[in-house]
């Protein structure tokens, strides 16, 4: 079209880039473009450096996967965490949660994400061969299962259980008072300290 | 807290940011956070440069109060436009679902926004002074009032008409085709296109 009613190539590019976030598109894009640049310059300059930042600091953690700007991450690096508890989550989000019952003193293995042949995350985008040396390092008495109460969740489980018990480790996983078919970053702390508490061997 | 737990500064800062998109709690932040991190990086480089280049970039057109690189924007600007129409819309998006429509080839005025006066937005903040120097030129002839079929939007209709017509410019609305209650935004073009034909005066 040539009547003049082309978007400034910023504008355009900005709702494109917002496009990528998950769980948004055209139409939200518009808005939040928008929002920040007639209500809150302040926190698009807030959040382009905030992601310039993240992406260029944050990597991976050596032994826990997680994000961190060192190396090896607070969690695992913390000299009164019980090294030879090793509890393994889909997300950090899934670790916060766990982190939020007061209730673990261990440390954590976080798999960025779980079985899912269909979307194409099989054993090796997982890397579970990193996981399995990670939970073989002589220390680790007890691997904790914290994958999501969901198909997938399960089936990543199941999968990492049998991996790990054939290498001899006792192997539990969170007691099923987390609801069937729900997620664990969405239920509540308490809930999640119970499941805890109630581990059982697989 | 003190058990190692911290999320590493990068991190926090980022799900800060993204906490501040409209419609964004923690939860939403934090995922858009973990997936940018883990599956898109490129898309977070992308958006964080395209929001820094968006806030350096972008102003306000000196004519009709849209976003722009330049101090009068393509539109403004484009000689085969009919000078004597000028369309009022509450927001860039407003003026894309006009646009859209092809049946349009006069100009805009944007306000950014309407009168919601429990929201502190009044007349002065939207700045229907500056409308209504621009509105009076000497060559806009009619101004169509395209403001939402909302409360918000007709008060801001009826206080822009009364004001407009008081200076014998002619004054008319979108036809109400559009369906009450709803949003210029959101509808689709062949009503807009019918609701521009049918405008009438007010």
């Amino acid at each position: 079209m040539d009547s003049g009613s082309s978007e400034p190539q910023p504008l355009v590019a900005l709702v494109d880039a917002l496009r990528r976030l998950p769980g948004v598109g055209v139409r939200t894009a518009r808005r939040m473009a928008y929002h920040l640049l007639q209500h809150d310059r302040a926190a698009a300059e807030n959040l382009g450096v905030a992601l310039t930042h993240a992406v260029s600091r944050l990597r991976h953690c050596e032994r826990c996967n997680g994000f961190t700007e060192v190396p090896v991450c607070a969690t695992c690096a913390h000299p009164s965490r019980d090294a030879s508890l090793l509890c393994i989550v889909e997300t950090p989000a899934d670790q916060n949660s766990i982190e939020a019952t007061h209730g673990y003193q261990g440390l954590y293995y976080v798999l960025m994400g779980r079985l899912a042949p269909l979307e194409g995350m099989g054993p090796d985008e997982i890397d579970f061969g990193r996981v399995l040396s990670r939970a073989s390092d002589g220390v680790v008495q007890e691997v904790i299962l914290a994958t999501n109460f969901t198909a997938e969740g399960e089936t990543t489980a199941h999968y990492l259980s049998e991996a790990l018990r054939s290498r001899g480790l006792k192997v539990t996983r969170l007691a099923r008072g987390v609801p069937a078919g729900s997620e664990i970053e969405y239920v509540d702390a308490g809930t999640v300290a119970w499941a805890l508490m109630e581990r059982r061997p697989t």
